[in-house]
């Protein structure tokens, strides 16, 4: 299938146009028009090779939200015209304990990101979503309700999940309180999750002027961190915390506002590992955990429950030919709070 | 009560004879003759002022166990006769959520150490058990099963709950594979739990010459450490691990050990903090926990379950004159696996 986006051709190089040919529709595949396509954070090293070795031509974008065009002759899950989204991975090994799980976020054999690698044949290079249209197995997308802005929907396919995903798992909800340590794209994404779930929810950001916009979400408080006093009079008194910030920060601060028994879960990827004192953990049976994405039944779980909640990403829709800009603009945090790609622009 | 037993009078001095008076018999309170008091290495922290201000003189010892010879007249726990074990606390605020679940050691006050600190009323010197006798408020003192050997006991109410309570938290039993980093004093308590509780059990020790021990006490598997590769080629396989070690390590080699969803709980006190990286956590969901001993509830629970399994330390017994060498000795490593001191010799 002909295929028309913007792509990285070498490292570190600006996104261009490009035209590319994606896969025929197999017997198990759906192809969709798309409609929207988020920026991550995730991108941008990637396509700068921060991440080791990369593999170039490069098209992003692993957000992906659109319109059903056509499905394979086995398909079961999806009809023309539905919304669909696609997130971080497009296949697994599907075969793992894991993979039967619906947990295809850690299959033993890694999961088939969305771009910057092969698809499951070794050999096809996977194109992401910064493109028009895409094709893919009708196992790995998500049915998306038809009540949702789409521009607000395509960052929920990764900075949602990858928040839904450990509130949930850590059981987030009414008479927990929970940190979410940041307030950007993944931040913002906790924030109102954790509202919906119920949660007493706390913001933590080193930016006071961002209190107006984390109340306006929901929080019911807002932490300055700058005065690391702000931070020792909440000792002890967090059941769930999530940082989603990438720069290196002191995590003991915030590992001793955990209760006993109570999780920090990390989500971002600083460069720098974090210092953490065994006294800290010890003392109160406190956990140090990480959590990547979701799986599929967990994908569909919480988009039906942003359909619900009605819970959008907040976005800022772009065209095409200004994703390096944006790209300069995100690695500055100067977005509220997501970059989206308008398709159409492609 | 009148009591002999052995001191530090100053932080670094050696141990000598000390003849004290211990409260008087309360209501709630049993008084017993010590039989057997183990040596834990946080002795001879605290008798070094190794861990910050300590309090003299100081008479050490919190693996307490011997026989009941008196009980005041509202004690309905004990009777005449009964052997009894007393471990790290001996009070707690009794009123906090987590002492009301029987989680004293997380007791929002802080608990009442056996030793090198002042009781609730916050003006008795509270002594420990390199002593003759005892006395304690019933509700923090255990009933041990009359079929063990009592001086394979004493190490059980620090050592051996300090590895019952995680292996029991995060569910080592069938159908586990539990790892067990470091074979002393702990680590031959974490062994002989986990081999109990029904787990597949691996000991890892830079000794190769501790594997015949390991072997003799129910290790399936037997690493050395000091070959990383030797770490490799387990990744990804273990549920659950503890580390009893508290010399530095490198903790990312053992977290890279976890299953997805798995934990890495940390029991001992390392001069400095882990270096851990967020990836290594959040690729497979994987938690770095701390725990510390276990409340009263679960402290019954595991002498009970040592009752029925005859489950003991292994102890090398010495009589009061060896402390100071003892406790060289235990520096040094040299002891398998913990000192007990006969009470008869002090």
């Amino acid at each position: 299938m002909q295929s028309r986006g913007y792509a990285v051709l070498a490292a570190k190089a600006d996104l261009v146009p490009y035209q590319f040919e994606r896969r025929e529709l197999g017997d198990q595949d759906v192809a969709f028009d798309i409609a929207f396509s988020g920026i991550c954070h995730s991108d941008i090293h990637q396509a700068r090779e921060e991440w080791g070795s990369a593999l170039f031509p490069m098209v992003p974008g692993h957000e992906i939200v659109g319109k059903v065009t056509a499905v394979g002759s086995a398909v079961s899950k999806f009809q023309i015209g539905d919304t669909i989204g696609v997130g971080v991975f497009i296949d697994s090994c599907r075969e793992c304990d894991y993979c039967k799980q619906g947990l295809q976020q850690y299959c033993a054999q890694g999961m088939t990101g969305t771009y910057n690698g092969y698809e499951r044949d070794g050999k096809t290079i996977a194109f992401g979503g910064y493109s028009d249209n895409y094709v893919i197995n009708q196992n790995y997308a998500v049915k998306v309700p038809t009540n949702l802005e789409l521009s607000g929907v395509a960052p929920l396919m990764c900075a949602g999940i990858t928040l839904y995903s450990p509130l949930k798992h850590w059981n987030a909800g009414p008479g927990k309180r929970v940190g979410i340590i940041g307030l950007g794209g993944l931040g913002h994404m906790g924030l109102k999750f954790a509202k919906a779930l119920g949660a007493h929810t706390t913001v933590f950001s080193h930016s006071p002027q961002k209190e107006a916009d984390a109340k306006a979400m929901g929080a019911d408080d807002f932490v300055v961190t700058k005065d690391p006093a702000n931070l020792k009079a909440l000792a002890s008194s967090f059941d769930l915390i999530l940082n989603t910030v990438s720069a290196d920060l002191n995590i003991e601060l915030y590992l001793n506002l955990l209760k006993v028994d109570a999780t920090l879960v990390v989500i971002g990827l600083p460069s720098n590992p974090y210092s953490v004192s065994a006294g800290t953990l010890l003392s109160k049976r406190r956990s140090l955990a990480g959590s990547m994405i979701g799986g599929i039944p967990e994908l569909q779980e919480m988009i039906d429950f942003c359909g619900e909640h009605n819970i959008l990403s907040e976005v800022e829709v772009i065209s095409a030919d200004y994703i390096n800009q944006a790209y300069d603009r995100t690695v500055a945090s100067d977005v509220k709070y997501r970059f989206v790609i308008d398709a159409s622009t492609f």
